[in-house]
C-alpha cells in the first residue's frame, strides 16, 4: 500500500503533454505497490498506470525494468507496455521523481491461488525466462547469495526476540548455502520477486505479469525455486505437491530443465525460502508501530526452510524427471 | 487514504453476482476517503467505485446517503448513481461490511481552484440544494451547532497544546454563536463538506460531486458558508475576495439568497469555521504519530474564524445584494 506522494492536475497536465495519450479524464492514487507511488489514470485512449519511483529505487536501474517490460511486451509476454514519449523517451520526472507510464493490465491477483493457477504462471515464467533471453541489459541480484550474509548481519542481533534458536538455524543454512551454491547453470533474465499479487489472471486466464522492480541476472532456476516457494504453500505453511506438479510441469512444458538444473532445486528453493525469511526479518524489526505497511510473518519462510532441509530429490516437488534434460 | 478492508476475487465475484454489470476486469483499492474502503471496479459495462462502509458510518444512515445520491442523480445533478442489484436493493454486504456500488465519475479534483472553478462550485451547490427540496428521507446535522460544544469539551484540555490562548478564543465565539445562531432560515439537504476534493472539473466543466457522507439536513446557507471557507481562502488564510464574489454569485444565479439568508452569512461562516477547527482540532490531538493519515491543520480554521469576527456585512464576501431577495 503506497501513494507517497499526491500530485496536482496541472503538474500531471503537464507531464502528460509530452505524450500522445488524448485527454486526462481522471486519476486515481492506487493502493498497489510497497515501494512507489501508483497511480491509474484514464485517459481519451484507454487506461494507464502512471509510477512515480521512490526513494527505494535507485533511478540507474530503471532503464533495465522499463527497457526490459518493453523488450518482453514486445516479444509477447502480458505485462505492462511502457509508453513513449514524443520524444521517444519513457522515463520523466514529475514531483521531482523519476516517472514513468505504462499499459494498464485488466485482471485479478489471486489471493488463493489454485492448481491450474500454478500451471498457468508456471508456463508464464518459462516464456519469460525465454524471452528475456536476448535483452541487452543486465542488473546483478543483490539479493543473491552473496547478498544475504549482509542483510543477516543488520537482523541477527534482535532475530531471537521474533523466535528462539533462529540465529543459530539461519547460521547453519547460511554456510551451508554459501558452500553449495550452485554456479554452472543457465542464467538470464529473471522476474525475482514473481508471488501471486504481481500476476494477474482473467477467468482462467493469465493476463498479465507485473512489477518487474527485482528483475536482474540470475540462474534461471532459482526464479522457480522462487515461486515453489511463492505459490505452492498453503496458509498452514504445508506444501501442497498438487500445485508443485502443475508449477513446474507448466514451466517444463515451454522450457525445460536440465538435469542439473533439477537436482538443484532443493538447494536453490532452500535459499530463495531464506532470502524471503531474511528480508521479511529486516523489516519486520525495523517497520515503524502503527504504520500501515502490512508486515509479512518471517516465520512463514522460516518453515519453508526447514521443509526444504528435508527434500532429497526435485521429484518430491512434483518434477517428473522425464521432463528434465541430460 | 483508505482502503482498510481487502476483499479476493472469489468474494468480490460472489457480490457482483447480484448485479448486472458484466463481467468483472480489474479492481484497484484507491487511496480515496479516509472513513471507508474504495474500489475503482473495470467491468465489461464500465467503471464503478465500490465502497465498504467501515466503523466511522452509522449503517442506519446509508439509505440517506444512498437514496441521496439516487435522487440528485435522477435530477439531473452530477453525482455517483448507486447501481440498483437485480433485487432492486442498493446496499449489500461484503466481508462483514456495509457495501454499495456508484457510477464512476471521470475528472479531476482541483488542488488550487482558480475563480470560474469557484463560480461552478457555487452553481452546482444551489442546483445541488433545489434538487434536495423533494428527497423524502431526513437526517439530523450532528455536526451543526448543538454539536460543537460536546466536541470542543473533548478537546479542551489539551488545546492549548496547539495554541496558546485558542481555549479562551473558543469559548468565547462558542458562547456568541449558540446564542446567536439563526434558526429561521430555509432548510433541507445539505452536502456540509464540499471541499475542493470532492468536486470534480473535466476542462472548465464541473463534472461531480461527490462524498455525501456528511449530507444532512440544515440551513442552506451554512452550506454556502461551508462552502466560502472551503473554496475562497488561499494558502496564506487570506480570503480572495474575486473568488467569493464568483461562488456567490454562481451560487445567487441559481437559488437567490433571501435578505435574511444575506445578513446571516457572516455567523454562519463563524460558525462553520469553528465547524471545522473543532474537528481537526480533536483529529490533530487523536490521531497516532506515525500514521499515513494526513492530519489538517486546525489552525487555518482558527484563521478563518478570526477573519469572519470582523465582518459586518455580506458584501465584504462579495455577495452583491441586488442578488438578495427580500
Amino acid at each position: 500500500m503506497a501513494v507517497y506522494t499526491d500530485i496536482s492536475e496541472t503538474e500531471l497536465a503537464g507531464f502528460l503533454g509530452d505524450y500522445t495519450l488524448g485527454d486526462l479524464l481522471s486519476y486515481k492514487g492506487i493502493a498497489e505497490g510497497v515501494e512507489n507511488s501508483n497511480f491509474l489514470l484514464h485517459t481519451s485512449s484507454g487506461s494507464y498506470i502512471l509510477t512515480l519511483y521512490e526513494k527505494r529505487v535507485n533511478p540507474d536501474d530503471l532503464p533495465f525494468f522499463i527497457g526490459l517490460m518493453r523488450h518482453l511486451s514486445e516479444r509477447g509476454i502480458n505485462c505492462p507496455l511502457p509508453v513513449r514519449r514524443r520524444d521517444g523517451g519513457t522515463i520523466g520526472k514529475l514531483a521531482g521523481r523519476p516517472a514513468a507510464i505504462v499499459t494498464f493490465l485488466e485482471g485479478m491477483w489471486m489471493r488463493r491461488p489454485k492448481v491450474d493457477h500454478c500451471r498457468e504462471v508456471g508456463k508464464a515464467l518459462a516464456a519469460m525466462h525465454l524471452a528475456g533471453q536476448d535483452f541487452a541489459l543486465t542488473r546483478r541480484n543483490a539479493l543473491s547469495v552473496e547478498g544475504w550474509r549482509p542483510l543477516w548481519e543488520r537482523a541477527r542481533e534482535r532475530a531471537e526476540e521474533v523466535e528462539q534458536g533462529l540465529a543459530s538455524e539461519v547460521e547453519t543454512d547460511l554456510a551451508f548455502l554459501e558452500e553449495n551454491w550452485p554456479s554452472d547453470l543457465p542464467a538470464g533474465v529473471i522476474h525475482a520477486d514473481l508471488f501471486p499479487d504481481n500476476v494477474f489472471f482473467l477467468g482462467r486466464e493469465l493476463s498479465g505479469l507485473i512489477d518487474f522492480y527485482f528483475a536482474c541476472n540470475d540462474l534461471l532456476a532459482y526464479d522457480v525455486a522462487i515461486c515453489l516457494n511463492a505459490w505452492c504453500f498453503e496458509k498452514d505453511n504445508s506444501f501442497n505437491l498438487t500445485k508443485g506438479r502443475a508449477l513446474l510441469g507448466g514451466y517444463t512444458a515451454v522450457r525445460p530443465l536440465s538435469r542439473k538444473e533439477a537436482e538443484a532445486l532443493p538447494i536453490l528453493s532452500r535459499g530463495a525460502a531464506l532470502r524471503f525469511m531474511l528480508t521479511r526479518l529486516y523489516d519486520w524489526l525495523n517497520t515503524p508501530a502503527g504504520s500501515l505497511v502490512v508486515k509479512k510473518d518471517p516465520l512463514e519462510y522460516l518453515r519453508r526452510m526447514r521443509f526444504h532441509r528435508g527434500i532429497e530429490s526435485p521429484t518430491e516437488y512434483g518434477l517428473e524427471l522425464s521432463g528434465a534434460e541430460a
